[in-house]
């Protein structure tokens, strides 16, 4: 019996949130994809939970930030407790969560089951229905042809059998010892059940289908089968520590329970507090008196939520701690990790926990991993419609294992410091010293927001440098004979390879305040965005006409307008002083024969009625006189900056002309 | 055959936002309910379409007022357009389209099917699914029995005869000029159509049934069934004013169509813009060569999408005007009438278009509506559950007719000064000054906010006064022997009558920001909000402690605590000096063995870490050392103010004691 044989554009192996990112990327470009998860029901409950500010950004680039917003506990304040003199704990500082003036988002917490739900009925939304995770359904083997350099149209070098299990085998087995729902058979004290998975759902017939993809990504975690056909390797060492977790409705005095905490006792381990939504805290406790066997890894058997809750007790005594109600619990034992490849050939991809495992204190699993995918997807989707050119794809590897080593070497740095025992005074050596930990969560805080991500130079970053340097080894220059050099003075605070800032504007149209960055849609679309300065002035009026006379004559860029090419446009002058359709030239606000002029695409950085002045141009670091131009990718990031005018229009084309197909 | 019989509590006629925010309070305090309507489905487009500032803080008390912001077009300037000198228009003003500082939010326009779309799912959620609308259901028959003034729990007086229709009948008919579907059969052109409906359809047989209910509200439009049942008139004239309204996309050249604007044409009438949600604008467009005939009503066969958008481009020349999408169009007759009667004895009550109408321009329809049955719902739901005494039902129409006749008079002026021709200069004294028409508008933009409601004098809201005088008549004064007086000089900002107002505190646990206003939510309950002052202050303790060791030790209050009584706490000492657990009494946080301590109920206004300081204490109008005491009603406006000691608790409880049972 032969197994059916269909074609896609792309599958996407497991349906965490990195693999959720892709297909909602896939669903807003319009890209024939499958997604599938060995696994037969989403999670309810437990597992990532932390939110972090650039994966706020990117929900709100998609429109649905405000849903988690809503139902999320937000973290206003991190107390760090430690033992005094009398080797008692008591709170020796409180700091912001996250760092004053980054974002207009704060940390949350909300449990992933809940943010699964966000991307699933945005997927449904955006590909009308059509994309939906296929539960239940694992590769079991994988075949690449050796034609993965030819990316014409009709090439499906990708050969995967998939088998569809059954609901029961589809189940993940719970440890007996308690009634609460565990998470132990996704932690890494836990062997991969895969191939169990597999082998006992091939004594059944008639359950397997052959794909045929343009592209692969495998999303499916620590233990990926997708990573281990290609044979790529994590590598690192896991440490001696394990840790608890608690998902309780606390029962306590310990008067900072609805702050996030960082307890150090004296001798009896660490403690981290999570405040989470309905009432619920998640807590982090590091279980001491459980060691790692001859082989390092910890017995499973012992560890119970009784055994985590009386670790817990002792570290936080003499507050009490007890609950009625817990949500989930699972164990783990800190290691650091991370995959030699990213990438076979451009055609094959891994994202998320598949290339990059650490602790999960720093809330930072869920958010790395969505950014991989969120790097990731649109390049595909370009060059899955023709419109880039394939070595975009090498980016990649390049933007995101460099992001994936960074986190390691902080996260090795932070569960040291944070499993250590407290110094007893400056002569201990051995201790670690509070200040030292302090410091480092402070320096922690802007990595973990995720707003200090700065791409290397390459063809979709143009700024000067080596981009085998600036990246993780591979080559990702330009391949074009001309290589655009991004003016980085004409906008000091749009930093090339960073995240593009938001500030308020007003719309020029309807004087209503909007966050700007939001504007920059995940829609797959590059933006032009035209800081279009004071248009008032005759001469700063004539360098607009200029460049929008190049831009609209363009035969290069005119026809990717609007469709590929999104063009947006803050001007500096007083709104009322100028009028859309007099002022500005039509690229900018173009005009439909249904449905009229565009009135959403020209803003202004004026004094509002009822949310005063965000001073946008000074906080972008512009000229309000003379503006610039800025390139963004579709993924918010800073692609190129230029002059408003004639040389400045032969810059932007000269950074597309590196980056579409022509 | 007899028709079936079955009880309810209150039985809701008309499903529009006057019944929908009805049954949306019954959902929420548990009221066994059923509300029909004679149309077969639900609104699609048109209608009413403006939230003011007082109907979204309603929404943002039930949880939902975030839907109708994200979904809605926002408006934020309104535009004066006159004839200048050479007889052509132009924009004389800009001014903010609500007062800057009154509100969180500003006025918003979304289409009534969208508003009652989150009605609908408030009510699913909080009926679990058990209050449903039926639709295609008219009530044929009212019997009244001559108990009503017994209150006691198994008295059903009110008999209603329901029909059911079929779905063919409960369709309304459609003018046939175009293809839009349009308003008429709605509007005041047309005559009603319900003794049609009901004629039609005993024409079958089996489709009746009979309800029993102890409280009856007639939401049913300007037609008001119920109020014809009950001989009850609504007083007022019809004027010669004839108004088309078109929802389109317009194709325009007009600078200011995504603004709010009214537009005064030298001699061809005047245009109102209401720029929507998905590049639709909405235009009321005076039609001044359409006259009444001698009956006093116009001829609806002459009203087309056709002749209106034509009486619009004379208006609106020498810009242009045209359209190729039309949403929907209405027309109607400016005419200002109010009811006699709001209610038979305290039984069937009549509320939104069954007892005030008025022109739609002003916006204020829909949203007067809602706050008619917003100010009743929760009365009824404390009756029903024999808390409250059934003698608070009588401030319905003391409150809401006095409201009603204010938005009669201010729609009267302001319709005149719209629909008159604009004035040529000083001397022409037929003509409309358009000074006084800015004035009027800016003057009436308070009142239209919904934030002016000032309550009389009555058992609910304890300020001194005559309450025959400052409501409708009515005689509301408490029958209890001593009256409560509030001390109006201890919170000088929170009014008697009045809504409590909002700013932003932070919760005392968690450090976040909130605005304090949506915190006193639509649940049904009363609230006590104790200004706690500072707390540090050993003398201000003491006082503190005082007052809560006599609301705990209440024989009348203590069995209310927190199940129909909530107490709100906002201290205004330095967050991090003080600690839920030692300052606050248990009273203020209560402990539950499940849950734990409230986390949610203390809050301090203290600077935050991202969204500055609000100095609540002095928007309040309260001393920061002493504080003081309020109680709000289950709909936010004060009904009482006292000192923080045993003095102002003895005056909480004079108030409990003139609305509770006991």
């Amino acid at each position: 019996m032969t197994a059916p044989t269909s074609k896609c554009d792309v599958l996407i192996v497991g349906a965490g949130p990195a693999g959720m990112m892709l297909a909602t990327w896939m669903a807003r470009m319009g890209i024939t994809t499958r997604i599938v998860d060995k696994r037969g029901s989403k999670i309810y409950a437990g597992q990532a939970d932390g939110l972090q500010l650039r994966s706020l950004e990117i929900f709100d680039s998609f429109g649905f930030a405000d849903r988690a917003v809503k139902e999320a506990n937000h973290l206003l304040e991190f107390c760090m407790w430690n033992p005094g003199e009398d080797g008692l704990i008591r709170r020796s500082d409180r700091v912001p969560d996250v760092p004053v003036g980054l974002s207009r988002f704060t940390e949350i917490v909300l449990h992933q089951g809940r943010i699964e739900r966000f991307f699933l009925d945005h997927i449904k939304k955006h590909s009308k229905g059509c994309l939906n995770v296929e539960r239940g359904v694992l590769p079991e083997s994988l075949h690449i042809a050796d034609t993965c350099a030819d990316h014409s149209a009709d090439n499906y070098p990708i050969t995967v059998q998939l088998r569809h299990l059954s609901e029961e085998e589809a189940k993940p087995a719970q440890s007996k010892a308690s009634g609460v729902s565990d998470g132990l058979f996704r932690s890494n004290l836990a062997e991969d059940d895969t191939d169990d998975l597999i082998g006992r759902s091939r004594e059944k017939e008639g359950q397997t289908e052959v794909v045929q993809a343009k592209y692969m990504v495998g999303c499916d975690g620590a233990h990926s089968w997708t990573r281990r056909q290609l044979g790529f390797q994590l590598e690192g060492e896991p440490t001696d520590y394990i840790w608890g977790v608690l998902d309780i409705i606390p029962l306590t005095n310990f008067p900072d329970i609805r702050m996030r905490c960082a307890v150090h006792s004296a001798t009896s381990g660490s403690l981290m507090v999570i405040p989470r939504e309905n009432k619920l805290v998640r807590l982090y406790i590091q279980l001491t008196e459980i060691k790692p066997d001859a082989s390092g890894r910890a017995d499973r058997s012992q560890i119970t939520p009784d055994t985590i809750i009386r670790a817990a007790q002792k570290i936080l005594a003499p507050y009490t701690l007890a609950y009625e109600y817990c949500d989930w619990w699972t164990a783990y034992q800190i290691g650091q990790r991370v995959g030699t490849d990213f990438s076979y050939q451009e055609r094959v991809f891994l994202a998320g926990d598949a290339v990059h495992t650490h602790s999960p204190k720093a809330g930072q699993g869920m958010n790395v991993s969505m950014q991989d995918s969120y790097n990731l997807g649109w390049k595909i989707g370009m060059v899955v419609k023709g419109l880039a050119k394939p070595e975009i794809l090498k980016t990649y590897q390049s933007e995101r294992r460099r992001i994936a080593k960074d986190l390691i070497a902080f996260d090795h740095k932070f569960s040291r410091l944070f499993s250590g025992r407290p110094a007893k005074d400056v002569m201990d050596a051995e201790g670690v010293s509070m200040e030292e930990f302090k410091a480092a969560f402070l320096k922690g805080n802007l990595f973990a927001s995720g707003l200090s991500v700065d791409y290397g130079t390459s063809m979709l970053v143009a700024k000067p440098g080596d981009a085998t340097e600036e990246g993780d080894g591979t080559d990702v220059s330009s391949s074009h004979s001309e290589k655009a050099v991004g003016k980085q003075d004409l906008a000091t605070n749009v930093r090339l390879g960073m995240r593009f800032p938001s500030y308020k504007v007003l719309n020029q149209s309807d004087a209503r305040p909007w966050e700007f960055q939001p504007k920059l849609k995940s829609d797959g679309r590059f933006r032009i965005i035209v800081f279009a300065g004071d248009v008032v002035e005759e001469k700063q009026q004539a360098r607009l006409q200029a460049f929008c006379a190049k831009l609209t004559a363009s035969a290069f860029l005119a026809k990717h307008l609007h469709k590929d090419i999104h063009v947006l446009t803050v001007h500096s002058s007083k709104r009322v002083e100028v009028e859309l359709l007099r002022d500005f030239p039509d690229v900018l606000h173009p005009y439909d024969e249904k449905t009229g002029w565009d009135y959403d695409s020209v803003y202004v950085d004026d004094e509002s009625y009822h949310e005063g002045f965000a001073d946008a141009y000074k906080g972008y670091g512009v000229s309000r006189e003379s503006g610039c131009v800025v390139v963004a990718r579709p993924d918010q990031y800073v692609g190129h900056i230029d002059s408003l005018d004639e040389e400045g229009y032969a810059g932007v084309e000269t950074y597309f002309r590196g980056v579409f197909v022509g």
